[in-house]
């Protein structure tokens, strides 16, 4: 490239950049409301439950705090948990007691966990210390029917306005998604199972 | 419901859930190579680097050690890297020194400052005490031309091979995708942006 042409292509792109950071700085200036948001990661794809961790990790770097419901308890103890539990001045964590479903095979005991653990989501929701709420896998408890949809989508409407709650789970139902101020759908572009290989430590759990 | 059809019922689903976990166990039992993964967090919705944040939060939990190169620096201070600076003995971080690109105006100084950003990240993803290596944003970095791709690709395919790797950043190159054995789209189903709200503390930084 001769050096004409590449302080006219620096000019171009200088340009360029200009007028981008001009676009978002107009952008930026136009949103002004603070809300509490609902947010609901779904899909079929890794990273929702990962995403709400990370919101999570976010949090806690502002030193705000949190609250977690984990409606699905896996097999494997998971990172984030044990992770979470070392800041108990900071995250009130609360897991349902069972495995779930195919795990415990019994639907009244599941749907009993799923009630506690909802009744416990419905106290965080009004709680004024928080800043955020995870309901972890709320969406699989929904689509087994464990809890009546209208009394979920109720307690969401009501939760205390400035809060940030976050749903996660496969499956969200329609309602729900209506309801939402964010979506996020993570979809499986590439997965390794395909190839054999296992969930493993520090990323599948 | 009488009760001779609730008592069906019940039997129905333990059958149905009997199923579901002997085919989940099956599955697991088949999956057993361990393998270090690379992993790619693309699409133009939320959650691509906070699934990251997510990934890091499960390894600290683990107390396994993490590195972390941020290509892109915002104009706030986030969250997540207040936190992961707390931990100093368990996560290495390194963020590409200015703003980027609509913020700097400076193309020069943006490919040397990715230039010095990507030659940490190939001596993280060569360290052996690390358990994984999150390299945020660099599909930003790759999308400008500010990184030759094929040299990205060789380091990626040449990391130390029990590492796992986390690319993040819309507009992943379709030769990234190809080599990676974990891609997840994060797809926009919905924005608060729309309405006015603005990017939140705790949710968007």
């Amino acid at each position: 490239m001769s050096e004409g042409s590449e302080v006219r292509d620096e000019a171009a792109h200088r340009e360029k950049m200009a007028r981008i950071k001009a676009a978002k700085d107009r952008l930026y200036a136009s949103k002004t409301k603070e809300k509490g948001l609902l947010i609901v990661h779904t899909g079929t794809g890794k990273g929702k439950s990962t995403a709400a961790w990370g919101l999570a990790m976010r949090c806690l770097g502002h030193g705000l705090k949190l609250g977690v419901v984990q409606f699905v308890k896996g097999r494997r103890e998971p990172g984030e948990r044990k992770f979470l539990e070392r800041f108990p001045e900071l995250v009130t964590i609360k897991v349902m007691g069972e495995g779930f479903t195919w795990e415990t095979q019994d639907r009244e005991r599941d749907i009993a966990a799923a009630r506690a653990a909802f009744e416990e989501a419905k106290r965080m929701m009004q709680a004024p210390e928080l800043h955020m709420v995870i309901l972890d896998e709320l969406n699989i408890v929904l689509r087994y029917d464990y809890l009546p949809l209208d009394e979920v989508l109720e307690a969401l409407a009501t939760k205390r306005p400035d809060l940030h709650v976050v749903v996660t789970g496969r499956n969200a139902k329609p309602e729900l998604i209506e309801a939402a101020d964010l979506v996020t759908e993570m979809r499986l572009v590439k997965h390794p199972f395909r190839e054999g290989v296992k969930g493993q430590l520090g990323v599948e759990f």
